[in-house]
């Protein structure tokens, strides 16, 4: 769980919805015709623009970054150091039996590479091929987001002027005026409730994740590579401390 | 047919349709007035801004992204490798009868210079100009889509200003200000519908379809060199594979 | 006479024009003050942003682009194919006779210079030295209409303001804010008419005059010099037909 | 003086005035407090923004900017050939008698370095240094009025806001409800003119006479190496020329 | 302190509340409920936006910049030509006993790691790494501080749709729609003062903030492998003072 994620959501939808149910009139709030334009116009609107399998692809790549936890370097830098340990002392077919053990994928086709005796070569073409393909997904994500973001507030405010021209054309009774806004103007909340509080920012921390992630592969592929060629364990920590830019290294030794 | 985009529209627009159908005074929001000054002056607007020739090119390659089925590069590779099978088997000329089964014209062309036995180098030219060519009236095409959804908007901006100036001008009977209000809405909810449910998701389409089109015809480009060169069709097939950016290739492969 | 570009502006303003007419309070629409706060209002702003002598270089360009006919690249090379036929069967010096049925001026100094027995590389240095002058006009007028295409809506709304605090500040009769609020809105709606109507979309006409100039220019300066140089006229014609892009070579050749 | 400047203020807020002056409650267009917070706070928010010293340094390449006449690329050069002229006669040491009749710092100090046979090499080295100084700042100055021109609106709404809570909390005389929002809307209405008459045009103004600063220094420090190196001066006034771009050069020779 | 953020706050914010005082209604002005959405509701965003780390690392970063005096390089440059003084006369390792009058981190461990005689490109690499490391920060604290500037405006707009929902559902009583406008307007004020007071110019600040302390690093980082070097001291800042472009030497020249 990405708990930053989860705690900005809440506080930010938290303190919205207080300040809705301990005010006048939350009933007001709540509209079933709002929703549909506002999501299902949203929806139309991203059918349009992106393929299905691009939209597919997303949804995939969006719930591993929330579902998943922060990115350790420390953790994936000791994994690998405990690998070539374990490597060097019991010979490189001796890491098979920690396949198992192993969560992230792209860790698990490495070793397997390793283990099986592939071409140096051939493991890093086909890995940084792979690395790529990831980023490719998030970069497709976070456009995704940003059209959702930018189309939300678009529906919304479409949705506020349906719900003007009704309450206009229907302005006999003035004590139906205030009520008609009301509702016409929770459609434009709805879709810049969806857009910043959800849509941009999600869009924000799509791409700070994939710099993230990215590393954290590049570490991998680097330390694959080094236990296959049969490195010394502490050289390999030392090799990939100073992969990381100087801002992750100095994280990762204050973790150690 | 373009699924998602037919999918996208109605889904948008039935969602819009619906919720005033429904509600009330739906008569208010069909308008000669406002289709006119919306439509007719992003017409205007457009013809100002882009030469005739270039809005009928653009006409004939929005129709094709909207009428052909989505790209499967797997059907594509498969065509090429079964010509590969048959130009190996019977000889390059015997694929000049499979000619009238071919839909795509790219295709058509590059296998008929093979046939002739033109010169690989001229083919190779005269087919990357053409390809050069369909990405040159696909990027016009987005941007005058991107045009068209910055003009759209704002005459109908223009047009609910004279709504209002000619409501507010004849304000001697304020029972008549809230249906001359709507009036005037009405074209500002035109230019945003026509903006955001339909020309910048297709500018955006036309993007992706861009992308996708120009990979199709590389893989036919390079098949055409290598049926003509009488490879292996089983080479051919993975040499193409390789040339599909890893995404592409993992969705090629789940479709095989 | 550019087509596309008057019937543009005709339809655009024609059709806000008729609503405005059969509309009511027409008379409202027609206001004095609104013209001079936004067009002198602009005029201020665009004399503070620019210098004197590029606004008057610019005068020039713009006309030019709306008087003079789209550009024909097949009446360019057939007028090229034909001096050089000319040159070849009588003499480059009997070209000098054609000059008078001459419109173009880059056409006329180039066969001016290809008569005078000057050298190629100047000819092709003082050419190109011209092109980019041309260049650089065309896109200071890009520049130009752009801001013009800003400040005009900005001034709209100063105007609008301006009329909105008198109105406001003489409520004591409230039978007048109608007619006051219908006047201040005529500034907004005078602002984003030129902007939306005339200087935007004339900046993108602009650019793509720009291209479609330099195009042209470009095939006179090969052309000339092909000519001086005594080449096979229908060797001229096919060479130029390949300085084309694909775009436009197709269209020249269904042109032909 | 920079006359189209001058002219392009004085028409700009001229027209404004006018407009004002002549319609109703222009006492209503002067409030001392909406001064206070568009003025004031901008100063604010660009003081937060920029360092002391930028501030400081920016003023005086304004006011050089505004009070200094449009530059003669002719004259430059004009002056330059007749220094060359007097140093081939006389000798190198007698044009350090003309110093006192050069007003341009920058051409004063390259006489000086000239006459006191500095090193060519060591000429160019310093000079370009002062001409990037001169740019960095320019580009310094028109970063703070592009700051400017979007503070200076920001904090118009601002002050209209304020305003406007302020009205409305007091809505017990409704008598009083059009006075409190016409002095609302004059804070929007300072900001609008403070940005489009002024801050954003003259951020414009400095990008253009920043280039044509740069070409005249330009000019005047390969004038100065030539002379130093006793050239021809008619060949120096040819040399000079093929420097300015096709546009400049044709001004200069019609100025010639 | 660096003294023009704190004149710039205290002048914008001071305006601002004075206006507010001397008006009606001042008590209008604060609300918890809109402090609540505005600043629980960015707080929201930017975590759902940005990693806890990333934040974290900030605020380190804003308080240097606040409560550091402003950069003076002529006192750096003093600093170091005064160290390598004392290194010249008494022996480099003379200066250690000097570490503890040293403040800046940076000058204090690269004079260490010439006391310890590390290599010099040792100590360049690891310096340099110190200070991408640095620019990196700052780079992160200005793309958090634009986020807050767009997420605080967005979230004041969605505070005042809901007070202005809840006014308008209880449209009973006309007499408090005055009280629940004036209420619902002060969150957007909150979410516009935040931004354009406060968070988009201390951006700004950052990004000047960041080139002056990258120039002053450098200066350091020179001056220390001039040192180590034993370099002769008014030779070291003759070389430092080129080091400074030429509108920060005169600065420095000046304040010499």
């Amino acid at each position: 769980m990405d708990l930053a994620t989860i705690i900005g959501i809440i506080a930010g939808f938290g303190l919205v919805i207080l300040t809705i149910i301990t005010g006048e009139g939350s009933i007001f709030f709540f509209s079933i015709p709002s929703i549909m334009i506002v999501f299902g116009g949203t929806l139309g609107a991203i059918l349009i623009n992106y393929p299905f399998k691009d939209l597919f692809s997303v949804i995939k790549v969006i719930s591993k970054v929330f579902l998943s936890t922060p990115i350790s370097y420390k953790e994936t830098i000791e994994q690998l150091v405990s690998l070539a340990d374990k490597a060097r002392r019991e010979g490189i077919l001796a890491i098979e039996r920690e396949l198992e053990n192993i969560d992230d994928d792209f860790l698990k086709s490495g070793v397997q590479y390793a283990v099986d005796g592939t071409e140096p070569e051939y493991i890093r073409a086909i890995m940084e091929s792979e690395l790529i393909n990831l980023q490719e997904r998030h970069k497709l994500g976070q456009n995704i987001f940003l059209a959702l973001g930018t189309y939300a507030p678009a529906l919304g405010m479409i949705g506020t002027l349906i719900g003007l021209i009704q309450m206009l054309s229907g302005l006999d009774d003035p004590s139906k005026i205030g009520a008609g806004m009301a509702t016409a103007l929770v459609t434009t909340l709805y879709g810049a409730l969806a857009a910043n509080l959800f849509f941009l920012p999600v869009a924000g921390k799509l791409t700070k994740r994939s710099t993230e992630e990215t590393l954290q592969k590049e570490l991998i592929l680097e330390g694959i590579l080094s236990i296959q060629s049969g490195d010394n364990p502490r050289f390999i920590r030392e090799k990939l401390l100073t992969f990381l830019s100087p801002t992750f290294r100095s994280t990762v030794l204050q973790e150690v």
